[in-house]
Protein backbone atom coordinates (compact mmCIF):
# COMPACT_ATOMS: atom_id res chain seq x y z
CA UNK A 1 0.00 0.00 0.00
CA UNK A 2 2.74 2.24 1.49
CA UNK A 3 5.70 2.34 3.16
CA UNK A 4 4.36 4.25 6.37
CA UNK A 5 3.81 2.43 9.79
CA UNK A 6 1.28 -0.30 7.92
CA UNK A 7 4.08 -2.04 5.59
CA UNK A 8 6.12 -1.72 9.18
CA UNK A 9 3.76 -3.46 11.07
CA UNK A 10 3.01 -5.83 8.79
CA UNK A 11 6.57 -6.85 7.43
CA UNK A 12 7.69 -7.27 11.90
CA UNK A 13 4.46 -9.10 12.32
CA UNK A 14 5.53 -11.64 8.94
CA UNK A 15 8.97 -12.01 10.64
CA UNK A 16 7.44 -13.76 13.53
CA UNK A 17 7.60 -17.92 13.55
CA UNK A 18 4.96 -19.29 12.45
CA UNK A 19 3.31 -15.89 10.37
CA UNK A 20 3.58 -15.99 6.69
CA UNK A 21 3.13 -12.81 4.69
CA UNK A 22 -0.87 -13.40 3.90
CA UNK A 23 -1.67 -13.94 7.71
CA UNK A 24 0.29 -10.98 8.98
CA UNK A 25 -1.77 -8.98 6.90
CA UNK A 26 -4.64 -10.78 8.88
CA UNK A 27 -3.16 -9.61 12.12
CA UNK A 28 -2.54 -5.95 10.39
CA UNK A 29 -5.72 -5.92 9.95
CA UNK A 30 -7.42 -6.62 13.00
CA UNK A 31 -5.17 -4.83 15.01
CA UNK A 32 -6.03 -2.05 12.63
CA UNK A 33 -9.35 -2.04 13.16
CA UNK A 34 -9.43 -2.23 16.78
CA UNK A 35 -6.66 0.01 17.40
CA UNK A 36 -8.28 1.42 20.99
CA UNK A 37 -8.66 -2.22 21.93
CA UNK A 38 -6.75 -5.10 20.15
CA UNK A 39 -3.77 -2.62 19.43
CA UNK A 40 -3.74 -0.64 22.50
CA UNK A 41 -3.81 -3.88 24.42
CA UNK A 42 -0.85 -5.76 22.84
CA UNK A 43 1.48 -2.53 22.78
CA UNK A 44 0.95 -2.33 26.65
CA UNK A 45 1.55 -6.12 26.99
CA UNK A 46 4.61 -5.91 25.05
CA UNK A 47 5.87 -2.54 26.80
CA UNK A 48 5.02 -4.83 30.23
CA UNK A 49 7.09 -7.62 29.07
CA UNK A 50 10.37 -5.60 27.86
CA UNK A 51 9.54 -3.78 31.42
CA UNK A 52 9.79 -6.76 33.54
CA UNK A 53 10.86 -10.14 31.55
CA UNK A 54 14.09 -11.47 32.80
CA UNK A 55 16.52 -14.00 31.70
CA UNK A 56 17.32 -16.24 34.24
CA UNK A 57 20.52 -16.61 35.66
CA UNK A 58 20.59 -19.89 36.17
CA UNK A 59 18.66 -21.59 34.43
CA UNK A 60 17.86 -19.61 31.08
CA UNK A 61 14.29 -19.39 31.69
CA UNK A 62 12.04 -16.02 31.04
CA UNK A 63 10.38 -14.55 34.32
CA UNK A 64 9.92 -11.42 36.08
CA UNK A 65 12.07 -12.51 38.43
CA UNK A 66 16.38 -14.27 38.18
CA UNK A 67 16.05 -16.55 39.47
CA UNK A 68 13.00 -17.62 38.01
CA UNK A 69 10.18 -19.05 39.69
CA UNK A 70 11.02 -22.68 39.17
CA UNK A 71 14.74 -22.16 40.07
CA UNK A 72 13.38 -19.96 43.49
CA UNK A 73 11.15 -23.08 44.14
CA UNK A 74 12.48 -25.10 47.45
CA UNK A 75 9.47 -27.65 46.87
CA UNK A 76 10.79 -29.04 43.06
CA UNK A 77 13.42 -31.85 43.42
CA UNK A 78 17.39 -31.26 42.78
CA UNK A 79 17.21 -32.53 39.29
CA UNK A 80 18.39 -31.13 36.48
CA UNK A 81 16.22 -31.33 33.09
CA UNK A 82 18.50 -30.06 30.03
CA UNK A 83 16.32 -28.69 27.25
CA UNK A 84 17.09 -27.10 24.13
CA UNK A 85 15.02 -24.06 24.39
CA UNK A 86 12.22 -22.02 26.67
CA UNK A 87 9.60 -23.72 24.70
CA UNK A 88 10.72 -27.37 25.47
CA UNK A 89 10.40 -26.03 29.18
CA UNK A 90 7.21 -24.72 28.69
CA UNK A 91 5.93 -27.77 26.89
CA UNK A 92 7.16 -30.44 29.94
CA UNK A 93 6.17 -28.10 32.59
CA UNK A 94 2.42 -28.83 30.88
CA UNK A 95 2.83 -32.44 31.40
CA UNK A 96 2.74 -31.68 35.11
CA UNK A 97 4.71 -34.78 34.80
CA UNK A 98 8.34 -33.50 36.36
CA UNK A 99 8.83 -31.19 39.61
CA UNK A 100 12.54 -30.62 38.85
CA UNK A 101 14.56 -27.90 37.60
CA UNK A 102 15.72 -26.95 34.48
CA UNK A 103 18.76 -25.77 32.31
CA UNK A 104 18.34 -24.41 29.08
CA UNK A 105 21.16 -25.04 26.63
CA UNK A 106 20.05 -22.31 23.84
CA UNK A 107 19.73 -24.53 20.99
CA UNK A 108 20.68 -27.73 19.79
CA UNK A 109 24.35 -28.21 17.79
CA UNK A 110 24.04 -27.85 14.17
CA UNK A 111 26.38 -27.58 11.65
CA UNK A 112 23.85 -25.98 9.00
CA UNK A 113 23.04 -23.58 11.85
CA UNK A 114 26.36 -23.20 13.01
CA UNK A 115 25.92 -23.70 16.41
CA UNK A 116 28.57 -24.91 18.55
CA UNK A 117 29.49 -26.14 21.77
CA UNK A 118 30.72 -22.59 22.67
CA UNK A 119 27.45 -21.25 21.63
CA UNK A 120 25.37 -23.66 24.07
CA UNK A 121 24.65 -23.07 27.64
CA UNK A 122 27.27 -26.37 28.29
CA UNK A 123 30.18 -24.87 30.22
CA UNK A 124 27.09 -23.18 32.79
CA UNK A 125 25.78 -26.36 33.28
CA UNK A 126 28.98 -27.90 34.14
CA UNK A 127 29.66 -25.74 36.58
CA UNK A 128 26.13 -25.73 38.04
CA UNK A 129 26.45 -29.36 38.50
CA UNK A 130 29.33 -28.98 40.48
CA UNK A 131 28.43 -26.33 43.26
CA UNK A 132 24.84 -27.83 43.30
CA UNK A 133 25.41 -31.31 43.06
CA UNK A 134 21.64 -32.56 41.60
CA UNK A 135 20.71 -36.01 41.86
CA UNK A 136 20.05 -37.04 38.51
CA UNK A 137 20.73 -34.79 34.90
CA UNK A 138 18.03 -35.83 32.34
CA UNK A 139 18.53 -34.66 28.89
CA UNK A 140 15.31 -33.73 27.71
CA UNK A 141 16.60 -32.64 23.76
CA UNK A 142 14.47 -34.32 20.47
CA UNK A 143 14.92 -37.73 19.07
CA UNK A 144 15.98 -36.18 15.78
CA UNK A 145 20.00 -36.63 14.54
CA UNK A 146 21.25 -33.37 15.86
CA UNK A 147 19.35 -33.41 19.61
CA UNK A 148 20.66 -36.58 19.92
CA UNK A 149 24.56 -35.27 18.81
CA UNK A 150 23.76 -32.50 21.65
CA UNK A 151 22.89 -35.06 24.18
CA UNK A 152 25.80 -37.02 23.62
CA UNK A 153 28.36 -34.20 23.60
CA UNK A 154 26.46 -32.58 26.78
CA UNK A 155 27.05 -36.35 28.45
CA UNK A 156 30.34 -36.67 27.41
CA UNK A 157 30.91 -32.92 28.72
CA UNK A 158 29.46 -34.34 32.50
CA UNK A 159 31.25 -37.45 32.31
CA UNK A 160 34.01 -35.93 34.77
CA UNK A 161 30.92 -34.64 37.17
CA UNK A 162 30.51 -38.21 38.07
CA UNK A 163 26.45 -36.91 38.27
CA UNK A 164 23.97 -39.83 36.79
CA UNK A 165 22.87 -38.42 33.34
CA UNK A 166 19.67 -40.23 31.84
CA UNK A 167 17.86 -39.50 28.84
CA UNK A 168 14.31 -39.92 27.67
CA UNK A 169 12.72 -42.81 26.42
CA UNK A 170 12.04 -43.51 23.02
CA UNK A 171 9.58 -45.43 21.26
CA UNK A 172 5.62 -45.43 20.13
CA UNK A 173 4.37 -42.25 21.02
CA UNK A 174 0.95 -42.21 22.81
CA UNK A 175 -2.28 -42.68 20.58
CA UNK A 176 0.43 -44.05 17.95
CA UNK A 177 -1.12 -46.63 15.36
CA UNK A 178 1.87 -48.24 13.62
CA UNK A 179 0.95 -48.44 10.82
CA UNK A 180 1.29 -44.68 10.59
CA UNK A 181 4.92 -44.20 11.80
CA UNK A 182 8.02 -44.01 10.62
CA UNK A 183 10.18 -47.16 9.75
CA UNK A 184 13.09 -45.47 12.29
CA UNK A 185 10.38 -45.30 15.61
CA UNK A 186 9.40 -48.90 14.92
CA UNK A 187 12.76 -50.48 14.92
CA UNK A 188 13.85 -48.12 17.97
CA UNK A 189 10.96 -49.63 19.75
CA UNK A 190 11.80 -52.88 18.81
CA UNK A 191 15.45 -52.18 20.19
CA UNK A 192 14.18 -50.80 23.50
CA UNK A 193 11.00 -53.06 24.02
CA UNK A 194 10.94 -54.15 27.58
CA UNK A 195 8.85 -56.78 28.98
CA UNK A 196 5.23 -56.84 29.34
CA UNK A 197 3.80 -56.57 32.51
CA UNK B 1 3.69 -21.10 33.00
CA UNK B 2 2.39 -18.30 35.40
CA UNK B 3 -0.09 -15.46 35.18
CA UNK B 4 2.37 -12.58 34.26
CA UNK B 5 2.93 -10.85 30.91
CA UNK B 6 4.24 -13.99 29.39
CA UNK B 7 0.91 -15.06 29.94
CA UNK B 8 -1.12 -11.71 28.63
CA UNK B 9 1.41 -12.10 25.79
CA UNK B 10 0.23 -15.54 24.32
CA UNK B 11 -3.03 -14.92 25.32
CA UNK B 12 -3.31 -11.52 23.15
CA UNK B 13 -1.30 -12.74 20.38
CA UNK B 14 -3.49 -16.41 19.95
CA UNK B 15 -6.82 -14.07 19.58
CA UNK B 16 -5.19 -12.47 16.04
CA UNK B 17 -6.57 -13.90 13.32
CA UNK B 18 -4.67 -16.58 11.87
CA UNK B 19 -2.53 -17.31 15.12
CA UNK B 20 -3.63 -21.04 17.17
CA UNK B 21 -2.13 -21.16 20.48
CA UNK B 22 0.68 -23.15 18.99
CA UNK B 23 1.85 -20.33 17.37
CA UNK B 24 1.30 -17.42 19.45
CA UNK B 25 3.54 -19.01 21.72
CA UNK B 26 6.15 -19.74 19.59
CA UNK B 27 5.87 -16.13 18.38
CA UNK B 28 5.72 -14.80 21.90
CA UNK B 29 8.90 -16.87 22.77
CA UNK B 30 10.58 -15.07 19.33
CA UNK B 31 9.93 -11.95 21.04
CA UNK B 32 10.97 -13.03 24.11
CA UNK B 33 14.49 -14.22 23.37
CA UNK B 34 14.76 -11.04 21.16
CA UNK B 35 13.35 -8.44 23.92
CA UNK B 36 16.30 -5.51 22.79
CA UNK B 37 15.55 -5.64 18.75
CA UNK B 38 12.08 -7.87 17.63
CA UNK B 39 9.97 -6.78 20.66
CA UNK B 40 11.18 -3.28 21.62
CA UNK B 41 10.71 -2.52 17.22
CA UNK B 42 7.18 -4.60 17.33
CA UNK B 43 6.15 -2.08 20.22
CA UNK B 44 7.41 1.35 18.70
CA UNK B 45 5.23 0.21 15.35
CA UNK B 46 2.70 -0.37 17.24
CA UNK B 47 2.58 3.16 19.14
CA UNK B 48 3.16 4.57 15.56
CA UNK B 49 0.24 2.87 14.49
CA UNK B 50 -2.17 3.87 16.96
CA UNK B 51 -0.99 7.68 17.08
CA UNK B 52 -1.04 8.12 13.24
CA UNK B 53 -3.33 5.44 11.24
CA UNK B 54 -7.25 7.03 10.42
CA UNK B 55 -10.06 5.48 9.37
CA UNK B 56 -10.24 7.86 5.93
CA UNK B 57 -13.76 9.65 6.07
CA UNK B 58 -14.37 8.81 2.69
CA UNK B 59 -13.99 5.22 1.86
CA UNK B 60 -13.05 3.41 5.31
CA UNK B 61 -9.72 2.47 4.23
CA UNK B 62 -7.08 3.06 7.22
CA UNK B 63 -3.83 5.44 5.84
CA UNK B 64 -1.80 8.11 8.08
CA UNK B 65 -3.91 10.87 6.32
CA UNK B 66 -8.11 11.36 6.12
CA UNK B 67 -9.21 11.61 3.17
CA UNK B 68 -7.07 8.83 2.27
CA UNK B 69 -4.03 8.60 -0.25
CA UNK B 70 -6.31 6.82 -2.53
CA UNK B 71 -9.34 9.39 -1.90
CA UNK B 72 -6.91 12.16 -2.41
CA UNK B 73 -5.40 10.97 -5.21
CA UNK B 74 -6.56 12.94 -8.35
CA UNK B 75 -5.32 11.02 -11.42
CA UNK B 76 -7.66 8.14 -9.70
CA UNK B 77 -10.97 7.53 -12.33
CA UNK B 78 -14.16 8.77 -10.93
CA UNK B 79 -15.15 5.19 -10.34
CA UNK B 80 -15.94 3.62 -7.08
CA UNK B 81 -15.37 -0.46 -6.10
CA UNK B 82 -17.58 -1.19 -3.21
CA UNK B 83 -15.65 -4.19 -1.23
CA UNK B 84 -16.06 -5.92 2.30
CA UNK B 85 -13.06 -4.85 3.93
CA UNK B 86 -9.53 -3.51 3.72
CA UNK B 87 -8.39 -6.47 2.77
CA UNK B 88 -10.19 -6.46 -0.14
CA UNK B 89 -8.91 -2.94 -0.93
CA UNK B 90 -5.15 -4.36 -0.46
CA UNK B 91 -5.90 -7.78 -2.80
CA UNK B 92 -7.02 -5.02 -5.76
CA UNK B 93 -4.50 -2.96 -5.16
CA UNK B 94 -1.54 -5.68 -5.07
CA UNK B 95 -2.89 -6.13 -8.38
CA UNK B 96 -2.45 -2.62 -10.16
CA UNK B 97 -5.35 -3.34 -12.37
CA UNK B 98 -7.85 -1.11 -11.12
CA UNK B 99 -7.08 2.81 -11.15
CA UNK B 100 -10.06 3.85 -9.31
CA UNK B 101 -11.19 4.59 -5.87
CA UNK B 102 -12.91 2.11 -3.47
CA UNK B 103 -15.71 2.33 -0.46
CA UNK B 104 -15.63 -0.57 2.02
CA UNK B 105 -18.52 -1.75 3.58
CA UNK B 106 -17.04 -2.92 6.56
CA UNK B 107 -18.53 -6.51 6.43
CA UNK B 108 -21.02 -8.48 4.26
CA UNK B 109 -24.34 -9.22 5.48
CA UNK B 110 -24.69 -12.48 7.30
CA UNK B 111 -27.77 -13.99 8.99
CA UNK B 112 -25.15 -15.61 11.26
CA UNK B 113 -23.23 -12.94 12.06
CA UNK B 114 -25.86 -10.88 12.58
CA UNK B 115 -24.94 -8.08 10.11
CA UNK B 116 -27.61 -6.06 8.85
CA UNK B 117 -27.54 -3.32 6.20
CA UNK B 118 -27.50 -0.78 9.04
CA UNK B 119 -24.00 -2.19 9.95
CA UNK B 120 -22.30 -1.76 6.81
CA UNK B 121 -21.59 1.90 5.42
CA UNK B 122 -24.23 1.79 2.40
CA UNK B 123 -26.09 4.98 3.91
CA UNK B 124 -22.65 6.71 3.37
CA UNK B 125 -22.18 5.29 -0.24
CA UNK B 126 -26.12 6.38 -1.31
CA UNK B 127 -25.27 9.47 -0.38
CA UNK B 128 -21.27 9.88 -1.67
CA UNK B 129 -22.47 8.94 -5.21
CA UNK B 130 -25.28 11.64 -5.37
CA UNK B 131 -22.93 13.94 -4.58
CA UNK B 132 -19.72 13.26 -6.39
CA UNK B 133 -21.46 11.20 -9.74
CA UNK B 134 -18.89 8.82 -10.23
CA UNK B 135 -18.98 7.78 -14.10
CA UNK B 136 -19.51 3.76 -12.49
CA UNK B 137 -20.05 1.62 -9.76
CA UNK B 138 -18.08 -1.62 -9.34
CA UNK B 139 -19.79 -4.64 -6.63
CA UNK B 140 -16.03 -6.33 -6.12
CA UNK B 141 -17.60 -8.68 -3.13
CA UNK B 142 -17.01 -12.43 -2.68
CA UNK B 143 -19.08 -15.18 -5.39
CA UNK B 144 -20.09 -16.87 -2.04
CA UNK B 145 -24.33 -16.63 -1.11
CA UNK B 146 -23.38 -13.65 1.37
CA UNK B 147 -21.29 -11.87 -0.29
CA UNK B 148 -23.78 -12.11 -3.69
CA UNK B 149 -26.55 -11.21 -1.16
CA UNK B 150 -24.65 -7.96 -0.27
CA UNK B 151 -24.00 -7.44 -3.68
CA UNK B 152 -27.71 -7.37 -4.33
CA UNK B 153 -29.00 -5.63 -1.53
CA UNK B 154 -26.26 -3.10 -2.75
CA UNK B 155 -27.56 -3.12 -6.45
CA UNK B 156 -30.95 -2.47 -5.39
CA UNK B 157 -29.97 0.45 -2.87
CA UNK B 158 -27.85 2.43 -5.54
CA UNK B 159 -30.91 1.92 -8.09
CA UNK B 160 -32.37 5.47 -7.38
CA UNK B 161 -28.89 7.27 -7.94
CA UNK B 162 -29.07 6.22 -11.79
CA UNK B 163 -25.15 5.08 -11.28
CA UNK B 164 -23.96 2.39 -13.77
CA UNK B 165 -23.73 -0.31 -11.57
CA UNK B 166 -21.71 -3.13 -12.69
CA UNK B 167 -19.76 -6.33 -10.69
CA UNK B 168 -17.06 -8.38 -11.03
CA UNK B 169 -16.90 -11.76 -13.69
CA UNK B 170 -16.96 -15.01 -12.37
CA UNK B 171 -15.87 -18.18 -14.22
CA UNK B 172 -12.84 -20.60 -14.32
CA UNK B 173 -9.99 -18.54 -12.16
CA UNK B 174 -6.46 -18.06 -14.15
CA UNK B 175 -4.25 -21.37 -14.02
CA UNK B 176 -6.94 -23.22 -12.47
CA UNK B 177 -7.49 -26.68 -14.22
CA UNK B 178 -11.18 -27.75 -14.80
CA UNK B 179 -11.03 -30.99 -13.30
CA UNK B 180 -9.68 -29.33 -10.21
CA UNK B 181 -12.79 -26.86 -10.16
CA UNK B 182 -16.16 -26.85 -8.08
CA UNK B 183 -19.23 -27.49 -10.41
CA UNK B 184 -21.05 -24.61 -9.21
CA UNK B 185 -18.16 -22.77 -10.99
CA UNK B 186 -18.09 -25.30 -13.65
CA UNK B 187 -21.64 -24.83 -14.67
CA UNK B 188 -22.06 -20.38 -13.94
CA UNK B 189 -18.50 -20.32 -16.54
CA UNK B 190 -20.99 -22.24 -18.93
CA UNK B 191 -23.85 -19.90 -18.48
CA UNK B 192 -21.55 -16.71 -18.25
CA UNK B 193 -19.25 -18.01 -21.74
CA UNK B 194 -18.03 -15.44 -23.95
CA UNK B 195 -17.33 -16.12 -27.77
CA UNK B 196 -13.81 -17.11 -28.77
CA UNK B 197 -11.94 -14.43 -30.35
Amino acid sequence: MNDGPIDHLIRQLSALPGLGPRSARRAALHLLSKRETVLAGLARTLDEVAASIRTCEICGNFDTTTPCRVCADAKRRSVICVVATVADLWAIERTKAYRGRYHILGGILSAIDGTRPENLAIDSLVSRIRTSAPEEVILALGATVEGQATAHYVADALRGTGVRTTRLSHGVPMGGELDYLDDGTIALAFGARTDAA
